[in-house]
């Protein structure tokens, strides 16, 4: 999942305050998980860890492509193993490990995606070697004293962390999928639905060649539903499901003064200023409660229903928490939960360069300003729509718009110019909560926990569920199993063991719901 | 002068569409110059050339302690060759070359201003090495046939140019003022006044020495009028006179969100955007015609006299000129004269910056977003009142404004907080254009050139003017000599042969000018 990097240490600290709104909450009566696999997992943690520790051993950013195969060899080799009929589906970039399971019987499908491939490293700032796993103690300090990796029959603490490179995000849920497999068969449980398994290779980058390899395999990836095994769960440490991401569309909106930096004494006063026409054109976007007042904004947005109303509203509420993590003393959005106000479009300004600041600056008048925004679509919008608005507003404020580099001609002609480019930006994804298999697979995944998982109708970010909605339109539901706290993005990595012994049930448990409800 | 790469790169194509300004100018009685200097100069060409070219030839970045120290040694040389009581005052930084010449019978002294260092250099990006001085043709192209220095007693083309750093700025005026004393020797003709010159070494690295250098020589600087010769004449090559120079204050201003970047998706509508808050703080601070709205921006301007509106009336227009030529269709200050303008206190952004833009450009939510600013100032109006005003508007947006990076407490305690920092600022400087020294004066280059000089109230920009000013109180009036397309900072920096030549004149009439009108 593609999350800042300073979001995700950000998380670090909350568990503590997270505590407290656990604590708030009603208790619920623990519902029986499935021993055998319990028991399983009990019996096998050194035995997990190891072939964890060699999958994590190589070396997994997306552009290294040399060890990015060897990880897929070695995913193909791990899934052929355990009776997986695997291959690669090769694309543009790296393969996708693909592998496909039959259920005697079963009559539904149930594909599974993650990714194998991790954020880039700057190893100067890890503890250790990022592909070189070490299981530590934290529970004392966040690097921890280093252990040795536990031998057959040895049982570890399961506060215990393991550091490394896509120890979490995503290469842990992979290992829990398989080794659900396995606990499944030794305790000779049969899979109730067929298997379908889809392992990304370069998430990290964005995904560039997914939308269209997916379109041309698509034929292979049909599915009941598609579960996205990537994210962490809620702060709380409570399971979550979510239902959805938000698309996405970006822009970049350059605008322009003199056709070069000219001397703020000699011109100050005459000679237009850039950077403060960028100023009132953002300005004129939004409110001082951050409404977004573009024209039609709003409009087109899918309501949401009932069930994902009564979600948000059973959220454990984190902003006082969330506010006091990021010192905030105030936050938009007019005192709604983050909860919802994430499931609304928004406008974001991501960046915002013209010339220097500081002790870099000139005192110039810069010949343009150039800021960078994003805007987060939910369900009914399309970005392409959504894009036009913009550039509408922005052509209601004067500016001639234009997607090129403006010229001499057009500048002596236009007081105002705007040159705006755009991504190419992908629609939001929802799947509704209340169809049949979204409430078998809650159930499972409460049978498993002994919780009712957090219900999450869409998350705020955008990932590659929404690519799998707009080719092949079925059903999707997230199901993070780690921890929070795991530095992803960023230097030293790490999975709490517990989410990995966590995860293997969660497995477990969809691999063998019920189709009763 | 302290102008930007920029700016003055700009000015080389100016010419040709000057030439029709002047074109359409009253044309003009020309009044004697001084026939023995002239001839003198023309006899003498080679020989001032190669004692520039030697000049040029010693690299004089400020911060090159050693050549910088090799250029004092050998200007004070030239000057006690010239019979000038010439020493280095030390201070902090580069020494000034100071020397005094006393003129037998005179009851005045004039002290005349320039630098002897230059702007760094970027030798990949001249044509040839900017510290072995070249002679070109520039008539048929900007780069120029490299000519050979002429032998003694030939003439060369006064439309060629001397390539070097600082052939013009602000070496020219150096050597046309030592010229114009060998050249009223040779004719006898007796100086009018005591002279005093003050050659300072780092000017082009912001003088941030020279306060303090001045004020502990003051009891030395005593004259009736300082002349700085420094900067280009008007871009028509009519020679021009300044007689102040706006003041400025820089300021920095830094607006929060949470303490750490957010991704935009999981936060977008919830947590405080930063960029959009400097965007809606400039924009508070502007009306859409330019004029600021910060309260009481334009209180304390001293306004202008009526000779100096007057001098604003006659100076020709430049303003459809350089709108052609810089691509713009419309400019700030409601269609008043550039002239006029500037002679107006004013706010500029000088740069913004928050996170990245464009290719770079992170779907996240900044942290903090930065605006640098400066204003410029006119007589009357204190920098440290000015800063005052900016801060108290900014605080009426809502904003606690610190110095300081703000602590968690703080973020917890204030919605709204801005970081303000501040240079040191210094006042604007402007001598009334009525004083008796200053009608001599003008009076004196008139008969010069043969035409009345344009005479500018005030530079927009702001130069070591004003610390003198600041320091002695005495009149100051700008003398430039240099063509305005000289590359002044940029690569390539050249002095069109006329100018020197011109200027040799003009200082040899300021040294031997009457104190009669």
């Amino acid at each position: 999942m593609r999350i800042t990097r300073a979001f995700v240490s950000g998380c670090c600290c909350l568990f503590a305050v997270f505590a407290l709104a656990i604590g708030r909450m009603a208790p619920i009566a623990p519902i029986a998980p499935i021993p055998d696999v319990r028991q399983y997992v009990k019996t096998h943690q050194a035995e997990i860890l190891q072939e964890f520790r060699e999958l994590l051993s190589i070396p997994n950013v997306a552009s290294d492509s040399v060890n990015i195969r060897r990880n897929a060899d070695r995913l193909k080799q791990m899934m052929a193993s355990r009776g997986i009929n695997a291959r690669l589906i090769e694309g543009d970039g790296p393969p996708v490990v693909f592998g496909e399971l039959s259920a005697p019987g079963a009559k539904r499908t149930i594909a599974l995606y993650a990714h194998y491939d991790g954020q880039p490293v700057d190893p100067s700032k890890w503890d250790r070697d990022p592909f070189n796993p070490t299981l530590r103690d934290t529970t004392r300090g966040a690097e921890g004293a280093i252990n040795p990796f536990p031998r057959a029959g040895d049982r570890v603490d399961p506060e215990w962390r393991l550091f490394a490179r896509s120890a979490s995000d995503d290469k842990a849920p992979i290992v829990a999928m398989l080794r659900a497999l396995d606990a499944l068969k030794s305790s000779g449980r049969p899979l109730t639905a067929n298997l379908k398994f889809f392992f990304e290779g370069e998430e990290e980058a964005g995904s560039p060649h997914l939308e269209k390899l997916v379109r041309q395999n698509r034929g292979l990836l049909g599915a009941e539903v598609w579960i996205c095994a990537d994210g962490p769960v809620h702060q709380t440490r409570r399971q979550s499901l979510y239902f959805g991401c938000r698309g996405v569309v970006s822009a970049a909106i350059t605008v322009y003064g003199a056709d070069r930096t000219l001397h703020s004494g000699h011109y100050g006063n005459w000679a237009p200023n850039p950077a403060m026409r960028i100023a009132k054109l953002l300005a004129s976007m939004k409110d001082e409660h951050g409404r977004v007042l573009i024209e039609g904004f709003y409009d087109d947005a899918e309501p949401l229903g009932e069930l994902e109303k009564n979600a948000i509203q059973e959220m454990p509420p984190i902003e006082p928490a969330l506010m006091q993590e990021y010192g905030l003393a105030q936050v938009d959005g007019g005192g709604r939960s983050l909860a919802e106000l994430i499931t609304e479009p928004s406008l974001n300004v991501d960046g915002l360069r013209s010339e220097y600041v500081g002790s870099e600056a000139r005192t110039v008048i810069p010949a343009e300003a150039t800021a960078s925004i994003d805007m987060r679509l939910v369900k009914g919008i399309e970005p392409d729509r959504q894009l036009a608005r913009l550039i509408a507003h922005i052509k209601k404020q004067g500016y001639m718009v234009t997607a090129e580099q403006p010229g001499r001609e057009m500048r002596l002609k236009y007081p105002l110019i705007a040159r705006v480019t755009s991504s190419h930006g992908y629609r939001a994804s929802r799947t509704r909560m209340d169809l049949p298999i979204a409430q078998q697979l809650i159930q499972a995944v409460e049978q498993a926990t002994g919780q009712r998982p957090i219900l999450m109708p869409m998350l705020g970010g955008s990932g590659p569920l929404s690519i799998f909605d707009a080719v092949t339109g079925l059903p999707q539901i997230g199901v993070p199993i780690v921890n929070h706290d795991n530095n992803q993005h960023s230097s030293n990595e790490n999975l709490r063991l517990q989410n990995l012994w966590d995860g293997i049930e969660v497995f477990a448990a969809i691999m063998t719901m019920s189709d009763k409800l």
